[in-house]
């Protein structure tokens, strides 16, 4: 199963090379991680989604609250949570294509930063069904550069 | 100096605990990191903002380099590029202050997504500038929960 794990750490050293470990001496692979300061600058939040098994997730749990840094560890899945995401990506639109291409971005949240020689930059932000139904969409123009910060989330 | 990186790599078991510990391992605290898969979903980009001696960073890079699972290292700083972050973070608004609160953040592309019991969640896209614009205006009023995804950013 999936799982969307929250990390609340002390912003120290080394901190993040730890957590990553413990998840791949365990066998996950993480899907997607984001870390980035909170309210207090001194302390940071991690929001990690990983996929495998319940029982050994259950461990790694354990163990990541055993270290030092390591303040709060949540298993969002357990919780209604909000989950966001952000992606920017270059994409080709020629001047035929151009009218289609508006029109179906307008459902989206999404934003359209620049459009140069039939090159757009677009950024988006949404949960993983609406990102999902975009680039669905969006594929066969061919998408030419994407980088996407992982999901972060929120119990609600 | 602070640095904006941007690490492509193959979407391997412990890459991101090896890329985190060779930043660590030189004395490099990362403010932020993000990773997430490319538009092939074999390839993960990560985007990394570290802070920390220039000529230490180079040789860092070069280690990257060096490693299997890396396919391309851009020190994005060195070129003009666009950078945008997510945040989701949860306030107290009171109904005295929610017409004032609600008149400031018309200026800024926010969200709010819900107002419970004086309790506001909010979801904020922007450059580091607007972000730190938003956050300084609304810091007294108390913000109870935030997670940021940290920086991605992507070369113009």
């Amino acid at each position: 199963m999936r799982h969307v794990i929250s990390v609340l750490v002390e912003n120290h050293f080394g901190v993040l090379s730890r957590i990553s470990g413990l998840f791949s001496a365990r066998g996950f692979n993480i899907d997607s991680l984001a870390v980035g300061e909170t309210e207090d600058p001194t302390i940071s939040r991690m929001t990690i989604v990983v996929r495998g098994d319940d029982r050994i997730l259950e461990q790694v749990m354990k163990q990541l609250n055993k270290l030092i840094d390591v303040i709060k560890v949540h298993d969002l899945t357990k919780k209604e949570f909000v989950d966001r995401e952000l992606i920017l990506f270059k994409m080709n639109v020629d001047s035929k294509q151009s009218p289609g291409v508006e029109e179906f971005l307008k459902k989206f949240p999404v934003k359209v930063l620049s459009k140069e020689d039939g090159l757009w930059t677009i950024e988006m932000t949404g949960d993983e069904k609406e990102i999902g139904e975009v680039l669905e969409f969006l594929k066969p123009f061919g998408i030419e550069e994407m980088v996407r910060t992982g999901k972060i989330a929120m119990a609600k």
